[in-house]
């Protein structure tokens, strides 16, 4: 079933909810607490969990392992994703030690670099592999998302290495845009876009 | 005036690509041209130029510079806005020495840590501070906005921490939902919930 992409994001930041609320005494939730905590609204919170499969819905509120788990099977954690990061920079580093990525259905198995002080060495226990190995690896690993890290001015230049090495989607940390082929698909990670959307219709326009 | 998120995201696609569009021979972009480049529709971006004033628009397409300048008046990259950065761990380091944040409207001030081996030094030539410095340097230097990148752990607490000392805008990049005051706004910085919309609707339902 295709979930528009504004109920999946909810849908993660609901399930850090109900992760926290574990150690609660209480074995349930509503969707009232919920939604107070996102500071969204309550109506908002029970039309995303229509999306779910066996919420554990009663008179008092949701089920909180039941939700939890209904979460997990809908987006895939159970399915977990291979991914390589290309560029061992500060950005990527920062992203091989970012532990939360594997409780969610991301397996970060490598690193690749094509600076030599940094091939051999391990980041968070995932070697660091020089770029020229990635075509050999993507085969026999089986592996096509790449998390890309690199300096700007290599940006362009490493997405083609990448499309020509197999990898056929590109989640792109870079602030820039990539020209790729057809059948490699680019997620922008616009860290820049985000804070201006929160800057904007928060701030400037108060 | 009110800018949905989703265009606000798209204009800074449309920034990056006129910065890089300077060098070439052009002075004029189609809207058809950024529309390939993003594998967008073209209609699209006719749309989202109608948020913007003076795009130089001629019957060849866009002047570059004055479509630049526009997305810049319009986003308030010269109104830049100062932040802090609180926990001087991996991501906070990566997002201080995230240069293209100045060209984008985002100063990044100082750091704050309580690590009394980070306290004092300096990344990408931004000092990090003691954590209990941080009341008097949101009064002194007149600064709201904190970026939040301490572990999982600590994150409720800190924000807690951040709202009595005077922060009103947290950027929450710790994967956790924060209870704070309804004087602080958050904004979820939720990669784990990008990455699962990007995988979902591409990969999953393939």
């Amino acid at each position: 079933m295709n979930i528009p992409d504004k109920v999946i994001n909810r849908l993660t930041l609901y399930h850090y909810i109900l992760d926290e609320y574990k150690d609660e005494a209480s074995e349930f939730i509503s969707s009232t607490k919920i939604a107070e905590l996102l500071n969204i609204d309550n109506s908002q919170v029970r039309k995303d969990m229509k999306y779910l499969n066996n919420t554990g819905k009663c008179r008092v509120g949701y089920n909180v392992k039941e939700l939890k788990l209904a979460i997990e099977q809908t987006l895939g954690f159970q399915k977990p994703k291979d991914a390589f990061i290309i560029g061992a920079g500060n950005l990527g580093s920062a992203l091989v030690k970012y532990d939360s990525f594997s409780n969610y259905g991301l397996n970060i198995l490598a690193m690749f670099d094509n600076d030599p002080l940094k091939v051999g060495i391990k980041i968070n226990n995932k070697e660091v592999y020089h770029i020229s190995k990635l075509e050999n690896l993507v085969n026999s690993l089986n592996v096509d998302i790449a998390i890309l890290t690199v300096p700007r001015q290599f940006a362009q230049d490493t997405a083609l290495y990448l499309a020509n090495s197999g990898i056929k989607y590109i989640w792109n940390f870079v602030p820039c845009i990539l020209d790729v082929p057809s059948d490699v698909k680019v997620w922008n990670e616009n860290l820049i876009g985000n804070f201006l959307q929160f800057t904007h219709n928060n701030i400037d326009n108060e």
